[in-house]
């Protein structure tokens, strides 16, 4: 069994409205000292494979499939056997 | 400046309805390998501050405040210099 880690983020340039929110709130709430929030999705993914570049390239397929909109996010894949 | 990087997660045992509807939809797109998903979010926040220690408290108190629901919610905090 292998444990694959997927990052999803948005694109530079690409709006975060969820970021932006966070921001804004956490300036609100009195945290002061924060100049920035990004915010992104994590995926832990535990599949069957042969071998780490075969699900490497499956967790590729899943990435362009289903996990991410090529327009507006980029994605990190993590192998790990477990 | 540093860097936090903040994944909030699910606490084991919750239901993560994001995860399950991700891993039926992976089967029935024929990624019938993957046996299991988690989904989790992560933060980045910019922030002020002068030193690791007060920085990583006041994400403490953010996670608390805001970012994560201490019923379902399990989180980790990494701290770094920009």
């Amino acid at each position: 069994m292998f444990k694959g880690e997927i990052e999803v983020r948005l694109k530079e340039g690409v709006d975060d409205p969820e970021g932006k929110n966070t921001l804004k709130t956490l300036n609100l709430l009195g945290f002061s000292e924060v100049r920035a929030v990004c915010t992104s999705r994590k995926f832990e993914i535990l599949l069957e494979g042969r071998s780490m570049k075969e699900v490497r390239e499956r967790l590729e397929k899943i990435c362009q499939r289903l996990l991410a909109n090529p327009v507006i996010h980029e994605y990190e894949i993590k192998v790990s056997k477990q």
